[in-house]
């Protein structure tokens, strides 16, 4: 059935530079009808985040302004992977930038499509186990960042009440907390 | 401290409409340091998704060509408000359309932020209990789309699997499912 969902893309181009995107205009074939529509892709780099917890299990958060609600957020830790970095290097040098912590041990909670509808980028989650603080954060220019120890009920009673609304951050707590107190019990299987 | 973290606007212009956005620009001010960056702004409609499970406990599904990653997901029913519609209202027509299921009892989850970077839009998630084949699917001209019933169990194996890696389908499901087997014991309180 897959490849009968497949449409065919007949040519591409490019528009607006986004400063964070760069946006590309595809014409495709409707694998039914064959007629033609154009759509909008979003490309850009990769994206990081990660669960940072400290030696004594608390959870490293970030709060920070947010440009696309005109407000802060409570988020975990992360930001764009470099072009030609590597994602494992990038969440480990965006919580060190963000936060000031680092070392611990690593492990890949796997990767999220942000938007595959439009969005061409991966979110890659982490987890972090052990950190602790290696010096003051550097945050670039460009950035205001407030760092914030939490527990982690703290963290889940931050998600419940709303405070926590970042879909990725959400993500990658959600691989880690039981956030939601989910009702498996009530969708037989 | 969240006053500390506000940032300033000092003006905004539209570029290109990206069908599915309108990009703006913003000049906003450093609350710190008082320089003055450009940030983008992708304006849109709020999104819905619904976790949709039959009378008999399946969850209906579906499959579809996403353009940003060129290739087919599996993922949650749902799509775009539209202007003046309700996201209540919109979940139900979004279900009706891509799959012909309606009908049963519908409660709000809650809703995401899909990327506060730079989005201004939610994402609501809507869970709907007990519904059943209305009739054919009416999907739009410009899509084409495959219904998929499945068990709550294979829907967790499809996630961790890496078969769903739409975030904001994962974001519905969660609320729902237990999908990863979270770890809280690992993490301290």
């Amino acid at each position: 059935m897959a490849d009968d969902l497949d449409w065919e893309r007949l040519d591409s181009r490019y528009a607006d530079d986004l400063i964070l995107f760069r946006s590309r205009f595809d014409r495709l074939r409707h694998p039914g009808s064959g007629e033609v529509f154009e759509r909008l892709v979003l490309e850009s780099v990769d994206w990081v985040n990660c669960v940072a917890v400290t030696e004594d299990g608390r959870l490293v958060m970030v709060r920070q302004f947010r440009f696309g609600i005109a407000a802060s957020t409570l988020e975990t830790p992360g930001g764009m992977v470099d072009p030609g970095e590597d994602h494992a290097a990038a969440v480990q040098r965006e919580l060190r930038e963000e936060t000031g912590f680092g070392g611990g041990t690593w492990s890949y909670l796997g990767a999220v499509e942000p938007n595959p509808a439009f969005h061409d980028h991966l979110c890659h989650h982490w987890l972090a186990e052990g950190v602790r603080p290696l010096g003051e954060p550097r945050p670039g220019r460009g950035e205001r960042i407030e760092v914030v120890s939490m527990t982690a009920a703290e963290v889940v009673r931050s998600a419940r009440d709303g405070e926590i609304r970042h879909a990725l951050a959400l993500s990658a707590l959600s691989r880690v907390l039981d956030l939601w107190g989910t009702r498996n019990a009530e969708v037989a299987d």
